[in-house]
């Protein structure tokens, strides 16, 4: 790009928000995936409202710059790695978030931690449901853009069923604004919907209108070790069956000894497979649940089974299983899967992943929104070993390939990003990826939004 | 059109498949609105399987002929009215329903009514709530393409978030399979929730895979009578904020004695409003939650209030709110509004439509899903005389521009059609309409599809 181009931009914006120097820009190169896509950006722009985002896209787009939008970086597939010359158009600074009590909505700037909207409803005696595992480092943005899943979503639902307005600036600088503060809206076509999940590919959005409900906690909490993967899942599809769990997760041995070896949260190393539910019914009701959830446990082979009401112990294993990615990144390079299938086919899953992983001689460790049938296999590899990277690179193939084949998906909540674009295709095939094209076409002839992320 | 072209149609497709005689086509012209736009098509095509939906679309690509994809012809807004000298796709005829119990979806043809759903789930111990008053009689395919509400949807909301997968046929006659039985999958753009909502304008939904959840029991119904519906509405934004109730509805006096005049349900006449409110907590909780409803009523005033734990004694008050539609249609003509607002805004739209009727001198009947904010002014004209008609229709834009003025929607659940399409852009703003012309084109480049509905 040349200097005075690069000026331009500098100099419509306020002091200090666009950043050039190399060390700066930095941190805003990589997502936590590390996928190595990463290029370095010709500036950051860190946003302080919207309008300063309609300035820079609106340069951009004059001189077909490329345009990263990034919210925390915490991204599990290179979503927001910085594309060569481009820019990346951080929200960071964009922060605020306002309770509407009475129309229970958060209104929020896409910046706002994922725990901020979580703290504020909670000053009013409301609850923002999604839960990704990162809620305390993820950005609403971010949240909204890869229709963040989480932990409770198997009983309240994904980022994308609590979103209720929008404001978004398209790839002309436009700044349209969706839905508001009302709970139906069918008018026009479905572009909220749109948005959601989009991954930075058709706009940027600059705020948000959340819907909140009244707070619900945890009645009781069941933790349940299993000799194996194998029969943790079944147990998981019984319990299904019968019982609208509010949590249903699992982690595996490695996963155990991972989180262990990191900070010992107290669990037993020697467990095949830890499963953790949560029933939010109350009185009767919650016991009745437990007990069903303990029957299918103990059928399918539980050795133990240890249940609590008291939330300080039951946070103790759910933080493990939340600590998870953090503990494995310790022990090395990590490939983050993400593939999910329909819940009675988690256990020809994770025993396909087994396989994968002997046959290409790997390890892997997986944790699970096993309730929604979404699993995280983790190729743990030596990035400085070629055959390492090599070997996991092929198992990362083959799971997703694995999913594809049981009818399932390469990506039930982070998102494709550019990690996982190579396999979208088998999954979606050719007419559904002609039609993505047609809208993103639509919607960004010239391609300057989020090159390279699913497409 | 040349008879030439119209016979390649009918000779592509099996007999009986395409209808051409004017008594024939006659009931595929108007849907429940009546609302005067429709043309007389030049046949109808009774598709009885997805690949002659295909062929259809295909022949009506290739001669750029109009095409009106129609359920079961219960929508309020003029959505499958024909277009002269179009063709209208019927999908009454693929009615099929399949349960997979243990992936606990349902895989549906969209001419299948909603009813035929809830039946072949409950005989598997599952639920699909989507619940529009109408669920006897309107179509799966309608459903989807108008992501039609309900009773229940204040607590488990609304068609799309019980949509898993689709097949669409779209506008050059691909039909493209989206989603599936898996629960979470962000794999490319959300292209499945674009479609929910469409009004058939980008394509023509041939199947879909439906979320169920378990079987869930109405604990408790409270009815309580107010003197009027501004107080009514009132209690309805205080219950908001203290219950999670899982129905939340109101009705007028207009409304119920239109019903009590219609089919008696032993309504009191001097009611001013009617709220009627459920809990499916179950236990202590379920009484705890009636008894903060109750308290909320009697705080706003209520003249009266009754509970009732009995299922068929509920059923009977929510038959009648059920049936007010039909109840006013029975008076004369009715335009159906649809209109939402915040719902701490109740009171306000309620009352502004009260000062519209007695300023445009006509009978406007409220019945509302409430608890969302979502209401139907129901206006009955008498279509016979030009000073009454002119009458309904003033006050019909009005209350629609009314809820624009209180930050709300002209729809919230029946959708645009026809009949609401010119006040879509005061709604929605030149921007977003621009918008939604750019993805109409990418999808529909010759506008085929459902000409004259939304845009
Ligand atoms: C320890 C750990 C646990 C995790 N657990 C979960 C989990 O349980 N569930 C889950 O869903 N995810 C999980 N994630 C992944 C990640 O946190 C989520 O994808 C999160 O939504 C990303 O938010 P972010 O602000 O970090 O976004 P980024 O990483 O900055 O960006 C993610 C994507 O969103 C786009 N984007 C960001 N902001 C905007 C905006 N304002 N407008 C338009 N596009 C934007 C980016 O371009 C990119 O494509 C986890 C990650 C970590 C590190
Ligand atoms: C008494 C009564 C009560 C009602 N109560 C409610 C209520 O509580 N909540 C609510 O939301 N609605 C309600 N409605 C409105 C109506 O029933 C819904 O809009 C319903 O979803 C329409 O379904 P249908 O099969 O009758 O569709 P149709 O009227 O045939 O079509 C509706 C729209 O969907 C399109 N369409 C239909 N099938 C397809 C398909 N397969 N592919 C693509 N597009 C298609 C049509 O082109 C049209 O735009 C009520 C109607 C009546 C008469």
């Amino acid at each position: 790009m040349e200097a005075d181009v690069l000026a331009r931009l500098v100099d419509a914006l306020p002091e200090g928000v666009v950043v050039t120097g190399a060390a700066e820009m930095e941190k805003y190169r990589e997502d936590f995936a590390r996928d190595g896509s990463a290029g370095t950006p010709a500036a950051v722009v860190r946003a302080e409202d919207a309008a300063q985002v309609q300035v820079a896209v609106r340069w951009a787009a004059e001189h077909r710059v490329p345009v990263v939008p990034r919210g925390a970086g915490t991204g599990l597939s290179g979503g927001s790695s910085a594309v060569e010359g481009g820019i990346t158009i951080s929200l960071e600074r964009m922060r605020a978030v306002e309770i509407d009590q009475a129309c229970q909505v958060a209104i929020v700037e896409p910046g706002a931690l994922n725990v901020d909207v979580k703290i504020a409803a909670a000053e009013h005696g409301l609850w923002y449901p999604p839960d990704p595992s990162s809620y305390e480092i993820c950005s609403i943005g971010g949240n909204l853009a890869t229709n963040a899943g989480g932990l409770c979503c198997v009983k309240y639902g994904v980022t994308t069923d609590y979103v209720l307005g929008m404001d978004v600036v398209l790839a002309d600088g436009t700044l349209v604004r969706l839905g508001g503060k009302q709970i139906k809206d069918v008018a026009g076509l479905p572009l909220l919907k749109l948005f959601v999940g989009s991954e930075g590919t058709l706009g940027i959005i600059t705020r948000a209108v959340l819907r909140l409900v009244p707070v619900q906690v945890a009645g009781a909490t069941l933790v349940s070790a299993f000799p194996t993967m194998t029969a943790a899942s079944r147990a998981v599809v019984a319990i299904r069956q019968r019982v609208r769990a509010s949590m249903l997760e699992l982690m595996d041995n490695t996963a155990i000894n991972a989180v262990e070896d990191w900070r010992s949260h107290g669990l037993d190393r020697a467990t095949g497979a830890l499963l953790l539910a949560q029933s939010d019914a109350t009185g009767a009701a919650c016991e009745a649940e437990i007990e069903m959830i303990r029957e299918c446990c103990e059928r399918e082979g539980a050795a133990a089974v240890f249940t609590t009401t008291d939330p300080e112990e039951a946070e103790l294993f759910v933080a493990a299983r939340r600590n998870a990615f953090l503990a494995l990144e310790q022990r090395g390079s990590v490939l983050f899967e993400d593939v999910g299938v329909p819940v009675p086919l988690l256990p020809a899953l994770v025993d396909g992943v087994a396989g994968i992983a002997e046959r290409c001689g790997v390890e892997i460790a997986v944790v699970a929104h096993a309730g929604d049938g979404n699993t995280h296999p983790l190729i743990v590899y030596d990035a400085a070993d070629p055959g390492s990277d090599e070997r996991a690179r092929k198992a990362f193939h083959e799971v997703m390939a694995l999913a594809i084949e049981l009818g399932g998906t390469i990506t039930g909540e982070h998102g494709v990003g550019r990690a996982k674009k190579p396999a979208l295709p088998d999954q979606l095939g050719d007419d559904v990826m002609a039609l993505t094209r047609r809208i993103k076409d639509a919607l960004d002839p010239d391609g300057i939004l989020n090159p390279g992320a699913i497409l």
